[in-house]
């Protein structure tokens, strides 16, 4: 990999436009996306049984051609909307597509915010000529503003990374509106790049990356309503063309996109709802993948491990007890062992002898924290990222009608 | 059934006494059940992985012999302790075997309370002879008091059932520390009964009962390292024995039982950890109930549910992405309604026509709120109990180390 940065960076055949529609009153809140012709298009959409309207549409029009436009609100979902959500989901893209002069399938629709409110139709399309003209190859910053709800700051991720010789770049904006849920997951994530990529190969790079980054720091990959990710390929570099599933171009690529899926992702936790600690829960000594991924979400969406981590306790005994619910039967606890930010805490099936709780508590003060658990029964392991649960969380969902 | 109260009622058979042994400061921390020979007694365990070393010496000593004496304290769960921590409950049940004249496997232990910390032998021992001397038939609701942990209030019910004309009682106690979450449910709940009945109907109906109260207030039945149910039977009332599965009798008594376990489970949510609201979620219209119970838990344990419960906002969009994500993939959303307290909010697919915000809002004031779910999909329901998630239960979690 050449680079990784938080900056957003140009992708050469992507353009952006923002704007405010007046659907919220604090800051833009459109943002569409011009994709250059030729491009290939991949998506992977919530698993959640009543998708919003957009998601539907978005999943059909897909289906139908290449994408030529991406169309994001923020502010209203367009969820819980009914027949009158999808008609409204319609008249939104046949409006850009009319001034964009592409097929109405050729622009996908994307919304979060408030669910069970209607669309405000008037006023996405009457704002969409000021987006158009809005349009500029470096505006991604701009419109990873327009797509937050109640995100605090905006995420970015570039990487360049070198295709047979030659660089390309990947750069992806997304939001999340605390994620310490999994019924949260009011994500979306938009990453585009300049290489040239097939859609099988387009779609199973973009696979891949949600697996490591977005489904990492959720309970169980279900997501909500409205969640999206999107992958565009402009093949606007001078690189060959990614073809080969199992060859080394293919591998640089979707290790680059991985990466700056997981930078995002991470940003989300890091901006989570009320959030005052970044916690990495690495779980290891494992039978499988699957059983560590487990444990770890048990462990992350624990909420006495949240609440013991906003009071920086050293708090093993609820550690313990996640892990204890999450584990199969065949596991000993005299094989466990339970490190906080590399202090052993938990061994023998007990507290680790020699433990001092002031070094312990001392440990668990810093913002990043990292809860290690191996269970000393295999080789695999698995890490979900996730934050605490603080007075902060309750008052802004307590307050925010989402 | 004849009579139910929340008020405890005797059980001739069991004597409870109650003192203080110095781990807890401010109340009685330790309780004693003395248990009449020839009484049958059931249990059911934590399904922990990592359970307490009195959960596995409880559990092999009710293989050996039908106990004598339950010996409960708090303050102290004697969890994550080791070997050190079998050796110290087993020298707490050969101290009140000695006490009390009978074998030591004759006594079962119960500890709850914080995680981690070696058991007070010493202090323990020296308190048996007080608790012993304390022993009184009407001493429920002082074991109540002294079994609590961040409790607020004791938790007791009793019933009284017509038995072949002959009236018996089923008296019991419980604490639980909030239950707000499933790797909470620091459960401990002693039911006893004057009624005869045989140890496998006995056992039987513990299951039963324990599936239709504690297990409904949990995410997954899944429990805590040291979650316990004990049901005695004495058989000291004049009524026959119950012996038929079939029969009236036991379909009477096992009632009766469920009854007093379910009015215990919901005490304990009344009382969970900063709740403001008692919140019934009530899922029919499913093809089985096991779906029902699924989508009842996912709504139950939503975080972004229970801060809407505590804002009063009647944001059923929450609730639809908490089902969405529970629901098998054949559910159709314009087939799902969702009541708040009776008033219809979504129907059809989408806001319920001729919803008045105001009035919404006014029906999520009260105290006790009942979700209604009917997927319109078939002939099964489950309900599950749960609370909201404030501010206060944060604090309490962040301030006190369990």
């Amino acid at each position: 990999m050449q680079g990784v940065t938080t900056a957003p960076l140009p992708i050469t055949g992507i353009r952006w436009g923002s704007t405010s529609a007046g659907v919220r009153l604090d800051r833009d809140d459109l943002a569409v996306m011009a994709i250059a012709e030729g491009s290939t298009c991949a998506a992977v959409f919530t698993r959640n049984r009543f998708p919003a309207a957009p998601v539907t549409l978005a999943r059909e029009h897909l289906a139908l051609t290449a994408p030529r436009f991406l169309l994001v609100n923020s502010g209203n979902a367009n969820a819980g909307t009914g027949a009158p959500g999808m008609r409204d989901a319609l008249a939104t893209c046949r409006a850009l597509a009319l001034h964009g002069g592409c097929a109405t399938e050729a622009v996908l629709p994307f919304s979060t915010g408030i669910i069970g409110e209607p669309l405000p139709v008037s006023r996405i399309t009457e704002a969409l000529p000021r987006a158009l003209e809005a349009l500029a190859d470096d505006d991604w910053m701009a419109a990873a503003r327009a797509i937050m709800t109640t995100d605090t700051v905006p995420k970015t991720s570039a990487v360049t990374v070198s295709i047979g010789g030659t660089p390309v770049t990947v750069t992806g904006i997304a939001k999340g509106a605390g994620m310490i849920a999994p019924d949260m997951a009011t994500l979306l994530a938009f990453v585009a790049t300049d290489a040239a990529v097939s859609r099988p190969l387009l779609d199973a790079c973009l696979q891949h990356a949600v697996a490591q980054s977005f489904n990492r720091i959720t309970v169980d990959g279900d997501t909500s309503t409205n969640d999206a990710c999107v992958l565009v390929a402009t093949a606007r570099a001078p690189a060959q063309p990614i073809t080969e599933p199992a060859g080394e171009a293919y591998q640089a690529f979707s290790s680059a996109v991985t990466e700056v899926c997981r930078t995002l992702a991470r940003a989300i936790i890091r901006d989570g709802e009320g959030a005052t600690k970044f916690v990495a829960i690495e779980v290891g000594g494992c039978p499988s993948e699957g059983a560590a991924l487990q444990i770890a979400r048990a462990v992350a969406n624990s909420p006495l491990v949240k609440t013991a981590l906003f009071a920086s306790d050293p708090n093993w005994g609820r550690i313990l007890a996640a892990v204890g619910r999450a584990v199969s039967p065949d596991i000993d606890a005299e094989r466990l062992t339970i490190r906080l930010n590399g202090m052993c805490v938990f061994r023998d099936g007990a507290r680790a002898a020699g433990l001092i709780e002031e070094d312990a508590r001392a440990a668990m003060t810093f913002p990043d924290i990292v809860i290690a658990i191996d269970l000393g029964s295999g080789r695999h392991a698995a890490t979900v990222w996730t934050c605490d649960l603080s007075y902060d969380y309750v008052r802004i969902n307590a307050e925010y009608h989402s």
